[in-house]
């Protein structure tokens, strides 16, 4: 019985959601190395092993040393913090652990402390422009190059760029603009160092790219997390249709305010994060109320959205003519906006 | 040594802000029931302990089971969610629990279910419009006092308010102004029922107004919370001087890019929430960096301000005149926007 925020999990959808980018990985004869932040699970980790994935991605060392209960190749991908030079050794100990650099202090601090090897990427950045080398600075990629090279702990794998601009995307088409920038960018960059590194790994990876393009012929590696959940960020995107969200948040009734047509659940910041969307008709808003069935969920309702958060507290707006039908101790369910960040915040979830 | 995000606390910048409290609510002749969702944590308590503080508010019922290990005297100030009457009932065995209510539909579940006696508060919507009964609303609070009164297991301690709205301030005048007509419907509302209820607690609580306000004698009690550590956003609703604020998140620097004046930190919506605040000069920004000492920090730094957060990724923009003084493996200072959510997030904190 669901007394509290609680996410819960479709496992159909899950399941169907990891087969459909398995195939499409094997399609394009790439590797696929699933982002495991979004779930954070060794549980639903099986659920992709099962489907022959052997290799991961994850956002932080702690999430690595996490896994490595399990998986025995890990990559980092997250320019590496070298304060946490311990942990990187004892995983390196462990497992096959991957690396992301793109500073030539970073990787003298690794040549210098490092027991035991890891493999490094390069990070590259074909236009997000958050972090990494830009992908014309040969200069600095061959600096780099030439310091792993002679160092005996380290071992250049490849190029790894995160076309993160896809999330500002709103249609297929513009997902598509930004795909053809930073493909084109990638396989030139990976065509000059092939000859001196025949086994170059080209690694892309983003949910909303890798949901909606089909052809990834030209890369090695494919690295998309949130696909497993999908959420109402990847929907306005164009990423994925709402039938294929996984993931939900039952929300307890504390309060109905008929006079505003105003809900209030237990269920706030804490619990979603406070990640919105703005859109025409709704302004800025939380999450999205579904139809509530006995196991699961059905489909959005129109004009039921989260309009505020506090800590605690969401605050629900309804249509009139549906408010009479909500009572305190009533059960909401509601689509997050952003499903990595509600589940990082909720830890737990239940399976239907 | 710091090697991933970590909270840092300034212990005596914490206990001067506390024995403020404790010392206005005595000239107030006010209890102080300090909101305790902004620390979460029982060794912080103690310092509450120290100055004489005996009981405590929090916003959840599984925050009131942790703290019933050492308190024996706590509201739950969130509206009562009738599913986890089992955690009610557990609690109530145990500790003075005071609970809110503010629909005949909680009140009447409540007196079926409860096995012990607990306190009610009903929560007045002063003007917040979050939730709570209508400060004006007298047939609805006859009404549920009647039920209230009626039952073995109910006692009806008196009224509850949160001038949440104080939050939207941006100066001590709109303080001033949003308490003035939030306190004049309190007083109204005492008056009215002290006669039928002569000890009944008037109770307010927000951090701005108990922040600025001195003068109290016409309330009973005081549940602010987050005045412990302050943050950007009370700095900027003028609750406090930035010399006030006593916690800050220590981040490794991941990756520097002078080209555009950034910083990349490992530091991102997982450790601040994606809280933000607005100014003229910066724009939306997530934290402002501080001056590094050794051991705690000094003034922000103009113009140093956290642009943009991904998951674990936070981008600092700094001035061209600074961004060579960073390197990767450093550790930069930043105030949070928000000290509760970013706390939630944090679970652990260093004691300077």
């Amino acid at each position: 019985m669901i007394t509290k925020p609680t996410l819960i999990l479709d496992e159909g959808r899950c399941k169907t959601n990891i087969q459909r980018m398995v195939a499409k990985a094997k399609r394009n004869n790439c590797i696929l190395r699933p982002h495991f932040k979004t779930h954070q699970s060794l549980e639903i980790g099986q659920w992709f092993r099962n489907e022959g994935v052997d290799r991961i991605t994850v956002s932080s060392l702690s999430m690595a040393a996490y896994f490595s209960k399990e998986w025995d190749d890990i990559t980092v991908a997250f320019p590496t913090n070298i304060l946490e030079i311990d942990t990187i050794n004892q995983l390196a100990q462990k497992i096959k652990l991957s690396l992301l650099v793109e500073s030539v202090e970073t990787v003298e601090a690794l040549v210098q402390q490092l027991k035991n090897p890891v493999a490094l990427y390069l990070k590259i950045d074909t236009g997000y422009h958050r972090t990494g080398i830009f992908h014309d600075n040969y200069e600095l990629i061959d600096q780099i190059l030439t310091i792993i090279d002679a160092a005996p702990n380290t071992k250049f794998i490849g190029f790894l760029t995160h076309a993160g601009y896809s999330y500002h995307a709103r249609s297929l088409e513009e997902i598509k603009g930004y795909h053809e920038e930073s493909s084109t960018r990638m396989v030139l960059l990976s065509k000059k160092y092939k000859s001196h590194y025949p086994n170059l790994i080209c690694s892309i990876g983003d949910t909303p790219t890798c949901s909606v393009i089909e052809d990834f012929n030209w890369a090695d590696e494919l690295r998309p997390g949130n696909f497993i959940f999908y959420d109402l960020m990847q929907e306005q995107i164009g990423a994925c249709h709402q039938s294929l969200i996984s993931v939900a948040v039952a929300c307890p009734v504390v309060a109905v305010h008929p006079s505003r047509n105003e809900i209030l659940i237990y269920g706030g910041a804490v619990h979603f994060s406070k990640e919105y969307l703005e859109s025409d008709i709704y302004g800025k808003y939380y999450g999205h109320v579904v139809e509530n069935k006995v196991s699961g969920w059905g489909n959005k309702i129109e004009h039921a959205i989260i309009k505020k958060l506090s800590q605690e507290h969401g605050t629900i707006k309804v249509p009139p003519t549906i408010i009479n039908q909500f009572k305190p101790g009533d059960i909401v369910k509601v689509l997050p906006v952003h499903s990595c960040l509600t589940l990082n915040l909720l830890k737990e979830y239940q399976i239907i």
